[in-house]
Order: structure tokens, then sequence, then C-alpha cells
């Protein structure tokens, strides 16, 4: 099931911290990422051929001419392609670079996850920019957002499954947790689980402490193939990507069979463990995709970490912890590290890499030779798997 | 030179009219164009395994949503990639479709390009939104427009080059010629040169009549891998992508060492002609991004059809028209056929995959050997040059 491509590899890693940056613009993140990451791989910035941009909102710092400005800041005079794939375009820009150096077309490229969303969720605007992940004409538009999709299918799960209100608190409880060893986080303290079920019920059954933050953040990686490992000795700390996948579901909730299992995160996680020729169990940590407490759960089940319907079960149990079963979201996820959309899908691969590099700090998890990332547009018509390796590993 | 990927061929062309179209939305014209394209190819819809759309303004189609309702409508179930580079986000698309196949991650991919922008055109928020294909804080903020810039570089070829405005009409003149007879254009019919000399001036020396017009429609292809050829045989009336190269520049204009010269065409091309092996002069047919008069000039000298300064003369003399030493637009291009940003990059390939099927009707170039599309970002911050040969062509 080997794709006849190139090897590719993450050879650097830069983030921002994550957080409400008023006094900042875009450009100004996402060249602090870039820059990092660049540093991270100790390369020459004139090796970089190519650069891959996510982001989903355009107003603030528009359209592609934003990449622009953020590559002549970091001094790189490259092409450059704009992704967009809604609270997924880091995964999705990630996705495109990947399939670049695969094609062997290049052998070096920036990729960058960029959001800047303060200001959307001061003026108020940020739940319909949200609506725009899912369908605008017949759920955003007479009614819906997401959020209170979210509601019906945590509400589904818990009638399905008899999942309890605390099962899926104790998400959020683990994901602060994690997210207080994250120094990039944007919330760096534990919330104890009473504080979630009893806090005030934004769309019931999901509370105002349940909902990931949009906020403020650049993250990014360079990536490189084979092609450039071989002409270039020496390059340390590079994580093999063993694969990289996306699939889709149709965009509308009542158009799907289940509103308990997004078929899209199935499809990528099949194709994604197929590829690498392992199985669910061989990961041992995962950042997956917890814009509210039911997504983890969702995603726990559909990547196939634990049989459906376990989800709430296994993460009340303390099976999804830190150096438990498996870790789930050790940097705290889109809850605690917090949610800049183009920036997400990037951010979780930086904490996959450095959990491989066993850079971790005190989120480190211990002997870690499979993570895995995952992130999700909406209410899932489009899921990003993505499975990376030790340094060693033969692929 | 060459890449080590898979080989290319576009097999099915889809085009809708292109127009104002205050009755239709976006999903139903870009379902209109791939299921057009679809059934140009001859292939089982279930052969497709991804596509890309390229659109540059999502507000009126939410994002990467819209591309989901255009493949349910269309009957398709894959994943999905949506690229955006302004009003190159036609190209841009098409560029990383063709990538995926060259990888081997996919044999069959469908690209859709589409914008409705009459609306925009209407409530006169056109301009801002072209000013974000520009630098928006140190242009178009401060008081210039995209129109305003190429305006400013029309002046510097005319002061350098002793450009003359009948030389830059003549572009127009030739293009509505071209337009008459391309059933999808907006605008079929000619417009006699001192219209064009008389009309209003918008910025000086652009006049009224010289700017292209900002409309509704989408274009879409099927791409194929020669794996899938060789998998299924007898396709017909494949036309093999010799190359497809983007290249870009500073976004800034006060940052370049030319006003005359978009360097990110030059580069562009200077790869594909090196990959494909062949000169400028090898070429019979080309679609180019003629935006205004000065875009056509300056994309035939910095694509190295006529040496520089001498755009407007060739132009003027004929050299550019249907079966002269070059036929450029000959579908009228983004000046008489219209330009919805998205649509018009592949609408540019649809075009040239035509004139080397022999199925261009009345604008048939006589013994095409080669054809090459051009589209731009704003002024040239990013450049795509795709070369396309004869089907029985050897890689």
């Amino acid at each position: 099931m080997r794709m006849n491509g190139k090897n590719v590899f993450v050879i650097g890693t830069g983030l921002t911290k994550f957080g409400e940056f008023y006094d900042r613009d875009s450009t100004s993140l996402a060249t602090e990422a870039l820059n990092a990451a660049i540093n991270d791989a100790k390369i020459d910035r004139s090796s970089i051929k190519s650069a891959y941009f996510g982001f989903m909102i355009s107003n603030s710092s528009p359209h592609s001419a934003f990449s622009s400005k953020c590559l002549r800041e970091c001094n790189v005079s490259i092409p450059f392609t704009r992704v967009e794939a809604g609270n997924a375009s880091g995964a999705a820009a990630f996705h495109q670079a990947y399939i670049s150096l695969a094609s062997g077309i290049h052998d070096c490229v920036a990729v960058i996850g960029s959001e800047k969303l303060s200001d959307f969720v001061k003026n108020g605007t940020i739940e319909k920019i949200l609506g725009s992940t899912i369908d605008y004409q017949w759920e955003y538009e007479i009614g819906a957002t997401l959020t209170s999709l979210y509601a019906m299918i945590t509400k589904a799960h818990m009638r399905e499954f008899h999942t309890t209100m605390e099962q899926l608190a104790s998400v959020p409880v683990k994901n602060h947790k994690n997210g207080k060893e994250n120094p990039h986080a944007q919330f760096r303290r534990e919330i104890p689980l009473d504080r979630f079920l009893s806090a005030k019920r934004i769309s019931d059954p999901i509370g105002r402490f349940d909902l990931a933050t949009h906020c403020d953040g650049s993250s990014a990686l360079i990536l490189v193939s084979e092609d450039y490992l071989e002409r270039n000795n020496g390059i340390k700390n590079k994580i093999p990507i063993l694969s990289s996948e996306h699939s889709s579901d149709v965009l509308t909730l009542h158009h799907r069979e289940s509103l308990t299992e997004f078929k899209s995160t199935v499809t990528a996680a099949k194709k994604a463990f197929t590829k690498v020729g392992i199985e669910p169990t061989d990961i041992a940590v995962a950042e997956v995709h917890d814009s509210f407490p039911i997504s983890e759960i969702l995603a726990i089940e559909d990547l196939g970490f634990f049989e459906k319907g376990e989800g709430g079960k296994a993460t009340e149990a303390g099976l999804t912890q830190l150096n438990s079963k498996i870790s789930v979201n050790p940097s705290g996820g889109l809850k605690a590290r917090g949610d800049p959309f183009g920036a997400t899908g990037i951010a979780q691969i930086v904490e996959i890499v450095e959990q491989l590099r066993g850079r971790a700090d005190k989120r480190q998890v211990s002997e870690v030779e499979y993570g895995l990332t995952h992130n999700i547009m909406g209410t899932g018509a489009l899921a990003y798997v993505n499975i990376f390796g030790q340094e060693e590993m033969e692929q």
C-alpha cells in the first residue's frame, strides 16, 4: 500500500504562544513561527523552495497577499500556495505540502498556519464565520450554529451510548491539566470538573466552559523529502511522516446516516493505518480535534482507539490521560492550547513531532513509537489524519 | 530537467457561459461545469478520487463548504481541497491538482474554478476585493487600487518603450474580435479602436472599456495520470500537461526593481520552457492574463514571445491575432470572455485544450503543436504558466 512517492520528514517546528494579541497582526505572528521553524531545522533559508499557508479568515489580512508579506518579512523569496479548509485549514495546507514533496517537485518546503480570531470573537462575528464550515444554506441561515449542531450530536451520543455529563466534562478537565504544562497554551490552568458541570448552558448540553476558544496564533513546519536528506548529511531530529490522509463526508447533518460517527475520520484513519501497516493500539500519543467535549469522544472512537460508544467511559476512567493507555492531547488540545483555526492543525503536528523527538518536557509521553494528528472541518465534512514515526524508523 | 513524477493529462473540459447570472448561485454554476467535464471525459464519476477547487471570494458561498455542496450535487463523494490565490485561484488549484497526480497519490482528479462576482460589482465592493490581491496595508489602504497601480505600470511602459495609446487599445480590440466567436464569452461583439481611445478615463491612461469585467462563471477539468491511462484503454482526446510552474515576486510595487517586467512571469515561463525543452517561438497559441491592455503586453514580453518593449508594436501590427505569428487569447481573454477570478485560470486551460484537440470551431488556430496558459495574481505577486502538447506527443 505504499504510495509511489518520496519519503517525507519534518525537520523543523515553530510555534507562537496562542492567545489574544490585539497589538500584533497576522504577519507578525506568522513570521515569528516560520523563523522559529527555520532556526529549529538549522537550514539555510535559501533551501526552502515553496511555502504552503493554511488560514481560514482572509478579511483581517487579506487572502494570499498575506502569505507574500510573511515570506518577505522572513527574507525568503519563493512561490506560495494558500489552502483553505475552514477550521482544518492548517491540516489541509500540511497535506498539500506533503504531496508536493512526495511528488518530487520540491525537496524542501515550509508550511505555515496562522489565524487572528480575537477581533471576531470581540465583535461577535465568530459564530457566523464558523457557520461557513457547516451548511450555510440549510443549517446556519435557518438558525443552527456549529455549537448547536454539536449539542445535537452530544445528545445523540448520550442517548445511544448512555454517555454522561461527567464523562463529557472529563475531556476538558484532562486537556486543561495537560495545557498547564504547555508554555504555548492560551490557558495554563486546571479547571475542576464541577465548574464544567455547573456552568451556564450555551446550547444544552454544551456549557460555557466546554468550547475551545478561538484565538490568535501561528505555527510552522519545515518539511523535506529523502532527496534533500541524501544531499545534506547530518540532518538531525528528523521525524518521518508515515502517512497523510484526508477524507470527506456530506456537509449537511440531515443527509448523514449517523450523528455519532464521523465517516470522514473513520475513512481517513483506515487509509492512514493501512498505509503504515499498524493498528490504532500502536499509537502512543495523539492530538485530536476537541473543539467540544463530544468532538474528542467521537475522535477517539472513530480513530479506533476505543470501541464506538466507549469514548466517554474511557476518558472518565483516565485512559486518555498523559502516560495512560493512550495520551490524547498532551498539548492541552484545542481546548486549553486554544484554537486559531489555520494554526491548529499544524500546532498538533508540532506537538507530536516534539513528543517523538523526546522534547516535550513535562508533557513528555514515555516510549513513543508512533504519534497521530487529527483535524476536522466543521462537523466533519473533511477530516485529516497523519501518522508520524521515530527518526530511525524505516518507511 | 524532468520531474520525478507521473505524466499527467487533461481528458475532460467543462465551461459555463460567463456573464451576469443573478438567478443562479455558485453551486449551480460549478455543478454545471463539473458535470460537463465529466461527460466530456466519458468516465464513470466514481473514477474521480479527489477534487481541487479554485475560488477567491468565500463570502457569497462560504469557504470550503461550497466545494462540498457542489460535489454532492454532482453525486461524487470524494475529499476536496480549496486553493486560493486571489484572481489566480483557478490556476493555483490546477497546479496543486497536477502535483497530486504527478505524486502518484491519485490517478484521476477534478479541478473546478468558480466565482460569482456580479453582486460585488453591483454593490461597489469589487475594487476592495481586488485590493486584497495587492499590498492592502501599503497600497490599497492608502488609496491605490489595482486599476491605479496598473495605470502607473502602463505609464511606465509608455515612457520607457514609447508604447502608444493605439498600441494599447489594439489589445482589447483583438480580444473582442476573438470573443465574438466564443459561445461562452460574456461579450460577443467587436469594439472599434476609437471607442477605446475616446472612452472616459477611469485612471489615466486606463479608460472605461479597458478593464476586464468581473463576472460569474465556472470551469472544470478532469485530469488523469499515466497510471489511469494504463488501466483504462482507449481514452481519447487526452492532452498532455508538459509543464505546470508557478513563481512569485514581492507583493509591493515599490519594492520591485522594474515596473515594466513581471519577474514572476519571467521565472515561471523559463522553468516551464526548460522543462519541456522548447522555445517561446514553438508556442502557436496562448491564453494570457489580459486584465488590462498593459497586462497582455507585459505577458507576451515576459513570456518571451516578443522582446521587452516590443509588445505594443507587435499587437498593433497584428502579430498576436488569430493565426498570425502567435495566436494570443483566441477565447477573447479575460477582456471579452469575462473574468470570474477562480474560473478564469481554468477556462484558459479549457481553451488551450480545445485548440489542441482541434475543436475550437471558428477560433481554431491551425497547426497547433504547443499551447500555453498564463494567469497572475494582482500585479504579479504570483504567476502560473502551463504548457500543453499534442495527444501523441511523447513526454
